[in-house]
């Protein structure tokens, strides 16, 4: 068995966690940390887990509580697990960290969008950035996981394949991105109220939104270049998932069966779904599973490429992946206690 | 391995019989049947299921597909598996009817309130009406289940303990009753487009609905006693789940002691869960998973209970009572494959 | 031109009286006050409202403001209209009270359900409770209105025919009642968040809901006895809206033609619609207008009758229903600015 | 007093309609007229008319209806308008069709991407298109007008300014969508149901929707250029709405300040708000009124512009702007019956 301990688990990515790994044949929760509620039941913060998870929440002194564990999942705010994880920590367990903090190679890109100091950069370097179709061998050895972001994931997987090979002009991309409203956290907000989200959709952090670098570096990587371009993410009332849909112009001469034929990179890969020609990525095709849906759209008229994705920002775009990358590093079938297929309904 | 078949496999029901069947340990999904989508691929019909179910959908002349399942599930309108049921099919499969069609004893009851000639009258008193924690015993033998409603299910439940311990005036008995939309069916109904739905909420089938003689009859049984009730079910705009309210007036000197005492008929169950006292049923702490919470609150200046239960209404109130009742058949635990903790979010 | 203030005019409940007074012909929005966004632009706390209404809440001191208005209506949470209103301030304006400050004839039922002491005991005689279509008299000559309360205007105006008519059995009665989410306020507390309500329902306030005497006291007056009764609100994920459902046994002899008469006392009256026969009420049909839809169903099985009604908590049950009132304190058709018809969609 | 004729009332662009010229001050609704509900009672389509609308629909064969009418609004199908429209009927009234049979001036470019022949293109140079704030004056002396489309009123409005002022490549224009429900109309489909639109979201007409060339014919007005762009729609779990998000390269040497000074050109318009800087549009903020927001964002980093406009579907997008138009055409104030405040809520 596998002894976890999850820090910030009151969270909405922390409760998500708690759901699947309650049901994972090989891992037992030791025990779950919260700032807020600490010395509270779990099933009082989230009483859908009542007689599930009654075990009281610890605080989040969390060196205290290493001993008996074997990971430990970061789901925090930026730059708590950077101020917590230390050589000592990283002897004792294995560390998967569901915030950004450790997500951005470049300290100061990482310091100027989310504005706050980096509390630990001389771990950096060795995160990996557990995007795990893409990442999956340096996973297995890593003590520390970047979990990559929910809009990085699903915006990454869905253009991979053409950056990759070289198929679109990186500078024309363009990243319209949707998300349910898990994604903004359960802090206590007007504007995350019932009332202020049901029946509207808005734009949010234009030109501006914190995932924005990330997703740069890592198609950075993809198409050896440098990335520039822009991300738009809206508020849409629904509790979970993540659409992406990605603009860029294909480059001269590049064909329809070109880009389908880039697409074969996930021809192995269990979690990434290239759906048939004609079908377009729905959220609730996914909702609740580790899946992400993904599809292209060539415009003649045009020679753009519209690239679309579907993904829980939940589940592959948080806690799904996190439990995936726990999967890889400890030697399990990464589809272990991840097989429940999609709630449509 | 327990081999299945799915008859009506391509409404809600049918659709959440195979989320928690493809998942199921023992389990193999032999063939889906549909009458109007036969030949096509299940994953056309409900997309979710891409690379999980793509076999085609069989026709319904079921009698052709037998000998290679041992159960059969029914998930289809009123009327059909009473017509598909015999003794040939009942020597060669264990039958699990999802529909109404073999819930009431009484066959006058149900050609009234239903409408329809029964068509195999002669199996009626065979069947066990599947409701797994009040009918365990008999479930295990039983050839042919009658899988109960979804709101009898949340209503029986709820008030089954003061019913059996004789604590509330069965002629003072009102159940309103709350259920999301995906109760109405797929149907391509105007009523229950998008737009009609959302935002609204409104009674139907006031002091006529179909399951009021269903309760009736189980809530007779319990009390020893013929039972005459309002039954009033709302529509609700959200896709899973239901609530049921209730209201009693309690027998004379009966104490909230008493009452809190008949709940501990529950104590062994694990898909029933009594709320602890304060805490109320919420829909959103059962969705996607096999649990019923139930709790009660005494309001001593008018002497009633108020009794109330949440459920999902396609999981313990269909697909997950019916593969629960299955486990029973075939001598498994019966949590096999339904341990799935609720999707909070 | 009749001058408006609004105090509390941030909340849901202010900020639906703005959207109505906005464009009532014969009124001027003088000032809005606000304890939380004085010197704020109102278009700033209500985007909505942008070029409409850009000018700067006031606080809420307001006695240096009733120089220049006629009326002042409170959108305030409960306390703050009795703590304000003195003679000084009854003699310069009329005053409508939205809270429930001045609705309870009992001051000791008023400080026991609301657990707070009555700043102003001396004012409740006077004050008159608005429900316009019962009480349009007193309403005419009033100085101080207690403008009903959402849950209690569509209970009473469902239930006030056959109470009044002496149909039914008092003692019998139960009130299921559904809400909006708007019914829980602009507070930002955690379990009226968007993912918190959405894709759910639950009880609250069971056996204990402040609108409980309320409803008591005022049918209490139309059946002329002591009416104690259970009343269990709902909270829906919906904006706007409140259904109940209401039982009660018909006395002895009671026919459904005598219960249909009962209803004509509503014959004339604009707002207040008596569906047809076989319709019942549903939310979208009143949502965003002053209306009411009351219908009726009699159970002969159980000798009961389901009494329901539709209504907007925020029209109706809140600043339409306090703009009526204006119009008759002002001598206008009591229809002016409140003819919008619903917004089905 | 106009009189009023309206074919296809009982969709859901119709049943707006209704809505606002019920409450139109010198506006009679004479007929409404529909194919599937002729000779039923409007308010038994629509329960939420009763009492205000309760007249019969009449048939389609509207020529014997024109006598009593002065204008007469098509919010029929493709086509219906078509093949209605003669010189008889403009002799004796005025059209406004809300349909798309008029909108594009090519008629080849309709017949392509609407897959149906043109029943009557001897007056698609007559109509005249009737965005209001960019055709007011030809609109004031039409006899036919061609309403826009609900995506192009808010595309276009949103991008005109840069369009006008020649400030982006329009060789680089992107236009990402979002439409609320209501937009798929009132048909009895299995994708348009609650279950299978709530709690999600997907493009549809990915490259292939049929607003993209009238957006393209109004746009290359505007720009003087023939344009080609991308427009992909989205389906939103919500009633009413729309929000576009378009994405552009500015042109080199092209300043923040010209971009603001650009959208001055709306400085006088009523219907077109410019937001504050930093804000952005959000459908609650026009929810039912006839506002169009409008706002932009410069992003330094890619010297592209994001221009975001947010619009209610069936009022700016249909049965507002069709008003205003006849506003217009009767030498009517535009904004008469008009002046709803946004339900924020």
């Amino acid at each position: 068995m596998i002894n976890v301990g999850i820090v910030g688990s009151t969270g909405y990515g922390g409760c998500e966690l708690v759901r699947f790994l309650l049901t994972h044949p090989n891992v037992n929760i030791e025990w779950v940390s919260s700032r807020t509620y600490s010395d509270q039941e779990y099933s009082d913060v989230y009483k859908s887990y009542f007689t599930l998870l009654d075990q009281k929440c610890v605080d989040e002194d969390i060196e205290k509580y290493l001993d008996n564990v074997d990971v430990v999942f970061f789901a925090t705010p930026q730059g708590v697990c950077a101020k917590m994880v230390n050589e000592n920590v990283l002897k004792k367990v294995k560390v998967i960290d569901l915030s950004a903090d450790y997500r951005i190679k470049d300290v100061e890109t990482y310091e100027s969008w989310y504005g706050i100091k980096h509390a630990s950069p001389e771990f950096i370097q060795e995160a990996v950035y557990g995007l795990c179709e893409i990442n999956r061998e340096d996973v297995k050895n890593a003590r520390l996981i970047a979990n990559p972001g929910c809009y990085p994931t699903c915006s990454i997987l869905s253009i991979y394949p053409l950056a990759k090979a070289g198929l679109i002009d990186m500078d024309t991309l363009i990243i319209d991105a949707k998300s349910g409203t898990s994604g903004a956290g359960r802090g206590a907000k007007v504007q995350n109220l019932y009332c202020e989200v049901n029946e509207s959709i808005k734009a949010y952090g234009v030109a501006s939104h914190r995932h924005t670098p990330e997703i740069e570096e890592q198609l950075g990587y993809a198409s050896s270049s440098k990335v520039l371009l822009n991300f738009t993410p809206h508020l849409i009332p629904m509790n979970r998932g993540i659409l992406i849909t990605a603009y860029a112009s294909l480059k001269k001469g590049v064909s329809e069966e070109d880009v389908k034929k880039a697409y074969d990179i996930y021809k192995d890969e269990y979690f990434v779904r290239v759906l048939k020609e004609g079908n377009v990525p729905e959220v609730r095709n996914v909702k609740c599973s580790n899946f992400v849906d993904v599809a292209y759209k060539v415009d003649p008229r045009t020679h753009r490429v519209i690239m679309m994705g579907a993904m829980d920002n939940l589940v592959k775009g948080a806690a799904g992946q996190a439990i995936q990358n726990m999967n890889i590093m400890f030697g399990l079938d990464e589809k272990t206690g991840l097989m429940l297929a999609p709630a449509v309904l």
